[in-house]
């Protein structure tokens, strides 16, 4: 199975493609190639460095969309709509959203688009066949992560992913209806880093 | 320090009640004085069972606004303007809100007030002087608590009888104005505990 990541060679998706680049053949997208074949080369000598093997390509965000079996939308809320207007191919894809559409003023604030997710917008501009999951919202310090789709099938997929990284435990969140309430975890969470002095903070349910 | 529970006979009251006897004199409000006594008396022969001593007496929910220093409003969103409607005397008061405004579709959703939050109605509601803080939102079951204010003072002594609450710790979230943050922690949880056929779920941020 391929994963492909849009926006690959950011700080989420560099994170991610280090994840799961041992497990899977990670196909890392960026707006410009070179720099996504300079950041897998990066990745594979930090992952050579520990003695793991990875299947790690740099190429465009439209190639990692086109090879990709499963799709990670590593992109900021900012980005989102101009980056998802300038790629295709998306149909019957299963498409994970790790997107928080957050602010940060004096403290990180939770603002979805009028469709009530990051989530619900991408299913919204997506052709009708992609499977769109959130997953990852909580980026790799989190230990417990809840995963919403409508496509119970895609969703089983991602929570198997999700589950073969190491420290991570998937959670059925439910329906994409409720991937608000994932989605603002992060800036909860950072907050309440910022709040009691903690470096990362991490969500596990029990 | 008295804590006065309004809406002390609920579910959610009667829990709140039962741990916090032990440690705090508890007064126990409700709509009537009689359903407030006979639940006390209840709780303190469980606790007695036990060999739990403890300050518990049931009184109507304004007696427990008059009498307690830090109030605790233990009421289902659907009944909270009506109940604040009805009372008063909660100037210099802290006033603690674990109010969840969350409606059961196929799922649970959150679903907040114009104003934002549970928390944030509860202090557009109240007199200005009056020290609102949301905490105790996940209830029971939760490990964490994160507490909002926009009262320092007010948030310090929140937390600190969260943490004396065996089993809980307080985390400070921040202002109220991120409260609809900590309130949809419980509609994600419960949507949890539901795909994943858990008993219950709580949260730890590590």
């Amino acid at each position: 199975m391929k994963i492909g990541i849009v926006g690959g060679t950011g700080d989420i998706g560099e994170g991610m493609a280090m994840r799961l680049a041992p497990l899977y053949d990670v196909i890392v997208g960026s707006r410009e190639q070179e720099k996504a074949r300079a950041s897998c080369e990066c990745s594979i000598q930090t992952l050579q460095k520990r003695g793991t093997e990875c299947s790690l390509v740099g190429v465009s965000n439209q190639a990692a969309v086109d090879d990709g079996d499963i799709i990670i939308l590593a992109i900021p809320f900012r980005n989102l709509v101009a980056t998802l207007s300038g790629l295709n191919g998306f149909e019957d894809k299963v498409v994970v959203s790790p997107i928080n559409p957050m602010e940060k003023r004096d403290f990180f604030v939770f603002v979805p688009p009028p469709e009530g997710s990051a989530a619900l917008l991408v299913q919204q501009m997506l052709p009708k066949s992609a499977r769109v999951c959130s997953a990852f919202n909580t980026k790799e310090i989190a230990y417990s992560v809840p995963v919403c789709s409508d496509d119970t099938k895609a969703k089983q997929q991602v929570m198997e992913i999700v589950d073969h990284v190491s420290k991570l435990q998937a959670y059925d969140a439910g329906p994409l209806a409720v991937s608000a309430m994932v989605e603002s975890l992060t800036p909860l969470l950072l907050n309440i880093a910022r709040y009691n002095r903690m470096r990362d903070v991490g969500i596990q349910f029990k």
